[in-house]
């Protein structure tokens, strides 16, 4: 059961994050504590993020909002940014999403959030052209 | 214009929140801002929740995940939770939804979230069952 | 000059927050850590409030503000709009103040603030009509 | 080894938690999130408080600085000082630990945090006196 | 009257922000989301710094506050020190109240904003020797 | 009493900080505000880190992690994991320490955190191998 976890979360880590969070900010971690890289890929991804009750599309949603809401965390915004163009939100929709965050974290929070959105929307449209993005084993 | 964005906001206010938030957070303030109150109306509302790039039912679950995630706004997210509940979103997708927060904010906000959450089922189980929820115009 | 402090931090405090800060949110302090509250009156109004760079008032402004954009610490920032009241602020002034958290911390913290201004303000007028709050020594 | 971390992270919990956060932070969350109720005995005791790295109480003051210092868990904060004190820590050096918090979150938070430092304390010498807190089993 | 709340706010953003925010803060908005930068026109000054209950220079006094505080807006807390330079604020003035700002968002967040008006005073000074700062239209 | 307690916050401080933190945090105070370095040398460390009721070391723990759950600090955070290592912390302790915050702020909270002690270690390490850490005075 362990395994199963371990593989799960690998499983689902690959499928939203190869492109850019899983070499961004997991990677840096493997050095100084391997064990937390570890922990995220058994614990945030083969117990939460696999469970059935809620869709991984709507799952990558709550994350968006959570950290754009937080504004402290702009690599792990960018990450799954990434991670939720991959599952199909379209940009036009995550845009209404940041901007909605300046309701309950203020117009900063929501400014900032689409300065990262900009810079991710950039990247991917550049890594599609060269078939980048959607090559990820 | 300005009467349209009013109108538009009190349309979908009272689409998602007549059944707790409008009389429970925006009633109280009546006295105190009013000005503040017609904002909520015109401008959150009015101007952002109506806007087409986003479907509603979605645009709720990024203000769960928002006010969950900031951990401060309790009263704010008992009523969104209601207005979830009355976009379609499932109990248990909520519930699910609301333990990831515990990924980027930490459990303690899962935690106080999810006893929130609670509370609010049990008024909303408690509604349904007189018929309340449903009736509101 | 340490003695200095003291006298200085305990008449801007007399002079503030005799009407409400100092008894509920200082009082209960001495219990536990005497030494703190003795800290809050050197430090925090001996040594910071009493600077000559920028006026009481303004000073009591950018307290309020502080506090109601952080949107944690209900209590401090009743006793601050006490205190606010007391320095001459009016009424719509500090609902003016508080309206426009909105844009920096979200409409939650703007509300959860007016609410408080609320209570405030009936207790304010309250004491006022008995003279209780002009006669603070 | 799922099974070890679960049996591991229950004897920490009871260890440390059985006198007051088990019963009234986890008890709670039986009936919404069962799940969560089990993460947090799994993964947050069985995998991180149960690192060889860092003793216990440290660990334990880690908890006890961190909810002070983000100032929005009060009832997560309660149970961890009742913790503190069951792991050997004295009153003295927490009301020390929280004070310090003014430095780095402001003195709100570090009021915030004495006053239910205070609550704890009272609770514990009342059950002291009965033998309660030592007899968890 | 929706015509007049874009010009009232195009008219207070310019005096405020046409030398450090508006190309800064709001000029990056244009691509990536043109509506929010026009309701930060039309709403946040439009609507709310227009009011007549609490004069402009107090304002901006409140969003200074309020952003350092919140300690994570860096790029608006840079922006708004400008504005506030500009409405008329000194420097002394505005070095008081990001130090008063230790008292209740902790040192850091005031180490952190003076690092900013550092970097305003320096920039606006530079200008007004080369008479850039009043020379906005 | 005043010279006292400048005295021996200048002592901790120069024992804690002379190696990172004073240098880098707090002499770019010097220019913007002075007066605020002498208060955190003089209140912080004079008053508050000075005190006999938790020693030292423990007192590091309580602001590293009270610093990497607020989650908005990065070179304060950086200066106190240096302080810690020069106060006898081991690299493996903080880790923990650090991999703990994970419950109580998040995911993303550690992380960042964890990669400023990363860029710490190894700063820390250079300079030991040139002797430089340890010839503070």
């Amino acid at each position: 059961m362990a395994e199963d976890r371990s593989q799960r979360g690998a499983e689902i880590l690959r499928h939203i994050h190869s492109g850019w969070g899983a070499p961004n900010v997991l990677g840096p971690l493997e050095e100084i504590a391997p064990d937390l890289k570890n922990m995220v890929r058994d614990f945030a991804f083969g117990e939460i993020y696999s469970r059935p009750g809620l869709d991984l599309k709507s799952r990558q949603l709550v994350t968006v909002a959570a950290l754009a809401a937080m504004h402290n965390a702009p690599v792990e915004l960018k990450a799954h940014l990434f991670g939720a163009l991959k599952l199909g939100w379209k940009k036009e929709e995550l845009v209404e999403a940041l901007m909605q965050i300046a309701l309950y974290a203020g117009f900063p929070a929501a400014v900032s959030a689409l300065m990262i959105a900009k810079e991710v929307f950039a990247e991917y449209d550049q890594r599609s052209d060269r078939g980048g993005v959607h090559a990820s084993p």
